[in-house]
């Protein structure tokens, strides 16, 4: 198998199942309950937890555990000012000012919380880039939320969140000056990245920010959400009043322990897209032997270094994907979820790619599974199938 | 350590660790991927569904994967109709008509829920039994849910579910011939007595149900909501559309492995409840050399085999947990969740008992990790705390 859908799902490392699995059977305790092993697993947890806050900048206390980064997308979008929440009768009423604004690259679970509240989106550039001044344009007073992800889940493309913190930040003086009353809040899904960019939540001036377990060789089931200081949620979730009341129900311990553990094993982000950026230029290199030249999406200079999205136009990627799965080399055409969908990509769609072009397209995401050998390989195979799929065409 | 407290936590099973841990490192595919291994992971995730849907005579498309029950319970509440939301203003409107009714001795993740709506709670006999008059009184003809739980998790009563779905059902008809437009749903957490009690919807006649992973030795972080056909909820947790649309995120998919293999794992609830008959009986006689006599909790005839709620007048439970603490013998006051925060138990004070009688209870609760060996040395030690503190406080 030559795996190359990293930004789909991660195996869990060794190391970390290993951490996991004493809190299945052993370290069972509810740690909730009042005697000592049980406050031993609380006590674990809650190191779990700043280890994880460890890797924002922040403390343990500043993060809710959920049950992954759609629940931490929808937990986030709470902070919208509850009286706004839209009834279906106010969302058709499309003269309501937008509450929220969310880049139009964004992952469902974000625009379909977006689509609760009176909202807009941001266009991007053509590589996938927030259109600065859309933003400016489009920041009503009313605004009180801007949801941009760190980095989009099919392109790879890295967003200036800290440009947009100070576009936000520059709003907010002149709230304060007007006398405007609304909140305004910057969240970010950083689901896609986590290992390989600066997530310092200070540097990056966010107000929540999103985290995934299961992107890192982490276990799936677990995320969180960091919440800044005077952000207020509405919880989803009530009941036993864990995460500080704003997500009940009882704690997730080895998913958390999995999740911290997964943490520590990151490497140095430096090395890391050291490697990444090797093993693209292989898999570019190999890819100069296709009868159709690709090209290659997202944007050159703000790109994550495992992610290779590319277009072979005329060509039907999910004939390609078929192909190559025959192969055991496993791709996809996009996002996971959207793509099971068999709709075309609204990520792809908002870059500008005629609907031809979003055909031809191919997610290539590297990661712990990858090495040189396996990416020439798959770049060999790959290069095969596309030139077959040529002959093919010019018969036809 | 003799662990007595398996209404709070139970150890994930061998067996269920064995089947669960393929998907973590192999199996790990994004289940929505485009690929043959990611589609036989679907595949596998809904065979597990069905899996669990057998146990309770539904179909796996009838369940709505969840992060654990708490979530489940929250998720059953949205089929209350949305814009009967209650703002905070409205909340303040006593003279609203309920729209949900539920037993006053519910687990937090229920009464929190209902406190969104216009809600009104049953009230229970000294056994923790539903009042069926009450509930009969307050059955207005705007109240949309009722949620009573199978069996409560403090003191182990189990509820007339049927009976209460008959009554529900007459309320139907009635609405049906005055052109009463308004739903009616019998919601049931069955998180406690998974594992002892029959919880066939059909017989139980609920339309939406609550099963819970943690409490049968399944792992934790995961649960379900059996959803009745017709009933319409309103997600919690948007995106990518999993779950058909009710509940967004990549699935967890070793837990719900866990969850079914667990499923599979349990013995026959006639057998089991003979077990705990029996090591039930061993405790109590060993209890009749205490020098305080307790008395018992709960219903007798319509109880959980495997609680043993009791209460020692006069003393003081919580040094007694931390005194069997000492000797590596576990268990609790109540719920873990309330418990933690200190405050007098909501059940017991439904049931009537003093506040002198509520700091004397303890909650027992057998399962899978005791023995009549155990069970009879943790009656010694409890004895031996018992009269040890009757001495104390003489002596004072």
């Amino acid at each position: 198998m030559i795996y190359l859908d990293h930004a789909s799902a991660t195996p869990v490392s060794k190391k970390v199942l290993e951490r996991m699995l004493p809190y299945f059977s052993e370290k069972f305790f509810n740690p909730s309950a009042p005697y000592l092993s049980a406050k031993r697993v609380r006590e674990d947890y809650e190191s779990a937890k700043q280890t994880i806050a460890n890797l924002v900048g922040a403390k343990g206390n500043d993060l809710v555990i959920t049950s992954g980064a759609t629940e931490a997308n929808a937990l986030a979008f709470t902070a919208v000012a509850p009286d706004n929440l839209e009834t279906e009768q106010n969302l058709k009423n499309t003269l309501k000012s937008p509450k929220v604004l969310v880049l139009e690259t964004e992952h469902a679970s974000v625009l379909e919380n977006a689509k609760k509240y009176a909202w807009d989106t941001i266009k991007v550039t053509k590589t996938g880039l927030i259109d600065l001044f859309d933003l400016k344009k489009k920041l009503s007073p009313e605004v009180e939320l801007v949801s941009v992800s760190l980095a989009n889940n099919e392109l790879g493309t890295i967003q200036p969140l800290s440009e947009i913190a100070q576009i936000l930040k520059e709003e907010r003086l002149s709230r304060l000056k007007s006398g405007n009353p609304h909140q305004l809040l910057l969240h970010s899904d950083a689901s896609q990245g986590l290992a390989l960019l600066d997530i310092n939540v200070s540097r990056l001036g966010v107000d929540l920010l999103t985290l995934n377990s299961a992107k890192i060789s982490g276990p799936k089931g677990v995320g969180a959400l960091y919440v800044g200081h005077g952000v207020r949620l509405n919880p989803l979730v009530l009941g036993g009043g864990q995460e500080r009341n704003l997500r009940s129900g009882t704690e997730n311990i080895p998913g958390v322990i999995g999740f911290a553990a997964a943490c520590e094993q990151l490497k140095n982000p430096a090395s890391l897209a050291k490697k990444y950026k090797k093993l693209s230029d292989i898999l570019k290199s190999e890819l100069e032997n296709s009868k159709i030249p690709p090209f290659f999406l997202g944007d050159k200079k703000s790109k994550l270094s495992n992610f290779l999205p590319l277009c072979f136009p005329g060509l039907d990627a999910e004939r390609i994907i078929y192909k190559l799965e025959e192969r055991e080399i496993y791709l996809s055409t996009g996002a996971a979820c959207a793509a099971s969908k068999g709709k075309p990509s609204h990520v792809l769609r908002a870059i500008g790619l005629s609907p031809e072009e979003i055909a031809g397209s191919l997610r290539i995401s590297l990661g712990v599974l990858n090495t040189e050998e396996n990416v020439r390989e798959a770049g060999k195979a790959l290069v095969e199938v596309v030139n077959h799929e040529c002959e093919r065409i010019s018969r036809s």
